[in-house]
């Protein structure tokens, strides 16, 4: 099943969205928002499923689904919390600045609460009122959880997940040394983030979701070419039951929790860092990354943050090439 | 006017309390949810203040209002921002571990995005599993604003409070080092806070609420014994406009974010650490500055962290000793 929020007030409109993103049904007559289904799950997850079925027999009314008229699947949520669990991502950050990586960073989880007030939609622009805040792309996948008991396990954090999508976080590189200097985390380095066109529930997704991970290569075009081709499902350090777990060990967590993967990152097939897609690597799901490289091996970066104009596409696509939650497409504006 | 939710579902019921908070009213005929009326405020002002007028000239039916039966005002919110505006506190706390306090922390504030997927009531338990995490209250004052544009002023941030209350904002001091040597700021050693009984518009405020800051003693009671009495509106570093602008610098707030002040903290007269009541100062707001000031005058801290059984008042009073904002009162559950 797959679930998308069109653009209606502050919580969007449910849509139940066929298999293949083409054509949508009207949900409101079962609930009308996502966070309202995700409250109530158990109630009215059967109906939703019924009416995707019954969508994808084509044997009810259906209007057709543009993308560019999607919400955030969740235009607004009550907890965002990202993890980092390509761990391969923060050593390679940490070597390109001369610091050493703590060997826990390996057992024990990074994780930031991130501002869930209000999303961007798949095709919403970047706002970026200065280019000098180092403004930088972060592909990554996404689960929504229902209900987290307080110390659940992480079989049971795994059960909890009802739905799996991608972001673009959206990050200010300049404003990051310092706000983490001053200990607190992130705050004005981590605006709106972006969400894909549909959400999409694991059984939908079949041997792709395996193990907690999404085993897709997450796209990344940047101003039209190939800039990112990562693996979701290698060099995941973390898998979703882990971080979900590591988010409730001392608290419950709500129905529509959103966790991040991180940005995706695979090691280079030599062990090392990764390579640009034109030099036959898998290239990258951040500026940051490719940044850091050219650091390591050129001593300073090349590779420039955005600027007004620059285009971002993310998605994952099926065996024919097939987006399966829809492409976040956004241009930066100044 | 005075707000509060009683508890029932996830988000509660809106009822409008009277002045001295002995009454209230159902307010669901106008908007269901404090949520809801945040997000629809200019429509729905009206019509609440009228019920709020009507209830206190007792001209319609009411109910009596038992803080009991209160959620927190907001029992979930799309954002909880809370800043550390008492710098005093945070250079105690530096001090007595021997690190420096940048300059800049006088002048930039600092402020963590933190978990508001559920909120505790406040006569809920405070649920603690292992002691060893060293449970700890902090007595907050906290606004809550409409919504607040990208770059607001400090005025504009100001002119979007739309009510004021209480927070016990509970820390687990013992996860807290580990969690900030990582860079990614609190995330476990920060579970479910809890919330004053109603919230109140600042106009109801009067003279208490002007230059951003609530102009009230911050009670804290532990154990039944008075432990903090501290002058919220002295050594308050920045002010209420101060933190929602430097929350809003580089995105938007949604209605309903809640910002805090951080722990309420107040100098001694002799210009030194707050001295406790029993020695003739104000006392503090949280056991870590205590703790503090143990340490850097004995070598070590003396006063326990929290532990099951042990309970917590935190109110602010008018003129006649009456809660203003009704009083948190929980009681630590192992």
């Amino acid at each position: 099943m797959k679930l998308a929020s069109l653009k209606q007030g502050r919580d969007g409109r449910l849509v139940v969205v066929s298999s293949d993103l083409a054509w949508y049904a009207d949900a409101g007559h079962i609930v009308p928002t996502l966070q309202a289904a995700l409250d109530d799950w158990d109630r009215v997850e059967g109906d939703l499923r019924n009416l995707a079925t019954d969508l994808d027999h084509e044997v009810i009314p259906r209007e057709r689904f543009h993308e560019r008229d999607a919400a955030a699947p969740l235009p607004r949520a009550y907890q965002w919390a990202d993890g980092s669990a390509y761990v391969n991502h923060v050593a390679l950050v940490r070597q390109a600045r001369g610091a050493e990586m703590p060997e826990t960073f390996w057992h024990d989880p990074l994780m930031y609460q991130g501002g869930s007030d209000g999303f961007l939609g798949p095709r919403d622009p970047i706002p970026l009122a200065d280019e000098s805040w180092g403004c930088d792309l972060e592909a990554e996948v996404v689960v929504v959880t229902g209900d987290v008991p307080l110390g659940a396990s992480r079989e049971d954090a795994l059960a909890a997940v009802r739905l799996v999508g991608l972001t673009n976080d959206v990050s200010l590189r300049n404003l990051i040394p310092g706000e983490l200097a001053k200990g607190f985390g992130f705050f004005q380095s981590k605006p709106a983030s972006a969400f894909s066109p549909v959400f999409v529930t694991p059984d939908a997704l079949g041997d792709w979701w395996r193990d907690g991970k999404l085993h897709r290569k997450l796209m990344v075009d940047l101003n039209g070419a190939p800039f990112g081709r990562a693996e979701a499902g290698e060099d995941m350090t973390f898998d979703f039951g882990t971080l979900i777990a590591h988010a409730a060990k001392t608290r419950a967590l709500g129905a529509g929790t959103i966790i991040g993967s991180g940005t995706v990152s695979n090691r280079d097939a030599d062990g090392g860092p990764g390579k640009p897609i034109a030099q036959g690597g898998v290239g990258y799901s951040c500026l940051a990354e490719v940044r850091t490289v050219e650091t390591i091996r050129d001593g300073k970066a090349s590779t420039p943050f955005l600027k007004a104009g620059d285009t971002v596409r993310i998605w994952a696509e099926d065996d024919k090439h097939h987006p399966i939650f829809g492409t976040i497409e956004q241009t930066v504006e100044g």
